[in-house]
């Protein structure tokens, strides 16, 4: 069984085939997101802050932290995210950039085992992204697209995965520190994209043995009652091997499927969590998933 | 692709893997609801004719008729459902009893190609209920367990599917016909129960070519906030190949589910019918489809 083992100073999460779905909090992360990005470019990161604390206390077992923000300084602020982020959570991080700056000041500071966000399959990608992952003993997110784009062929993106795992071993960084990202389309503009990253989540893991992750939210864009469709997206995914999403644990359609999904794959050991969340006897049925998310976050408060 | 075309008098119904899924409302049975099995067996049909409704207007494809009441005439109840059934609603009936009298009575006085349910993988059972499918030319439910009971092994659950599908060619009932159960345990008493049908799911399909359907509610059985696992169960199942379920379409939570993973299994072509039942522009995220299935029902009455 692939383990990918990520720790911070003080803990450590397993994604792994026979674990519960890891959930990394995609909410610290300024694109899209105005406000966000003006205050972290003024240096006020308390929303930051509460980003952290309020996706740990809805379950998420991970934090993926961007700083992206046009003509800011990109490694500064990434940084001090990942300092702060670390101050006052215990969960490990994924320290996530297109800028090879940005990463290495990240990691240059980040206290445990990062998951680094991310590598593409393009050459120089590759022989920028994976020194610097092998350097920092870090784990790395491997984008199924090259120079020539994101292929509609699951095959064609399964090759260049391989390209990407084959590649790191060549830098000592083993398959297990690799965690795939097959790349999901939002379905309303392509209605095979579901099927697609099925097909290749099932050859990832039959013929790679590797983890995997996905931005979940991009399957629904343009959709309405969109978290259903990623919710239901992810139970899918699990179904065909997914192992972890960079997702929001906020929305209680998404968490409530994902920890479902977990019970269905039998993740979730005598249904422990399961009924852990749900236990509220005055939840009525279906409710039960977003009181119990705002009890626990009561208990952390 | 294997299509299974099942009729009232005036509609027809395609069970497939390039279809939507299809939903046969579950509730007009009387195990497990004293009120409804002392009202037929009183007579009374009122809630039967209700629950019809209800059911078709929430999105039900097709009805399962049961009619099972300890000492009552299964045989003449099973027959008069069906009857009233199909003189309020046009969807095609899966006529649903362990009786093969009750099965031959309601089969009498169907109108079009119905969907028998079911056969098991025990001799006499096959060696009775089979020639009165192949006789109405009807289609039928295959449940995977034999004299020997339900296997924990979803290899030994396929040899008995494989064995009704070989037994029905016999008699002349072509695979397209035969639709296998794969039979959901409570995921809450068997932590496996998920895993194993989905195994079994995918052997059905990619060896055998056959449509299937399940009992969905049973996988939830004794957990809390059950819709949800119900729900999620049968979304994982579509991803694996289930291709109809004996389910309510009444629980927003699980109806949802099923359209979301039309949608992601690319079977809900341009999501039309995903946004049409939620396009109310008031409906918060989340919410729609509960609130889109009280707009149709709506509209039927």
């Amino acid at each position: 069984m692939t383990h990918t083992v990520l720790s911070s100073a003080t803990k450590e999460v397993v994604i792994g085939f026979d674990r519960p779905f890891v959930m990394i909090g995609e909410r610290i992360n300024p694109t899209g997101r105005k406000m966000l990005a003006a205050e972290m470019k003024s240096g006020d990161f308390s929303r930051v802050e509460a980003d952290a604390l309020a996706q740990v206390a809805a379950g998420a077992q991970m934090l993926d932290v961007n700083a992206g923000i046009p003509l800011a300084d990109e490694p500064a602020l990434l940084a001090r995210a990942v300092q702060l982020v670390q101050s006052v959570t215990d969960v490990p991080l994924s320290i996530d950039s297109s800028i090879i700056a940005a990463l290495e000041a990240g990691l240059a500071v980040y206290q445990g085992k990062a998951l680094v966000n991310s590598v593409t399959g393009e050459e120089e990608n590759m022989e920028r992204v994976l020194p610097l992952v092998a350097r920092y003993g870090a784990a790395v997110v491997a984008i199924s697209n090259d120079e020539t784009g994101i292929s509609e062929d699951p095959d064609v993106r399964f090759e260049v995965a391989r390209r990407i795992v084959n590649r790191a071993a060549d830098y000592g960084i083993p398959a297990c520190d690799v965690v795939v990202d097959p790349l999901v389309m939002p379905i309303g503009a392509m209605g095979t994209a579901g099927q697609q990253v099925f097909k290749l989540l099932r050859r990832l893991v039959s013929e790679l043995g590797v983890n995997t992750t996905c931005g979940a939210s991009n399957v629904s864009f343009g959709l309405p009652t969109r978290n259903i469709i990623t919710g239901t997206y992810l139970a899918m995914a699990i179904s065909n091997g997914l192992t972890s999403a960079i997702m929001s644990p906020l929305h209680p359609e998404v968490k409530s499927a994902v920890m479902a999904a977990d019970v269905l794959a039998g993740n979730d050991r005598d249904c422990a969590a399961w009924i852990r969340e749900n236990r509220d006897p005055n939840a009525a049925a279906g409710a039960g998933a977003g009181r119990a998310e705002g009890g626990r976050r009561r208990r952390a408060q």
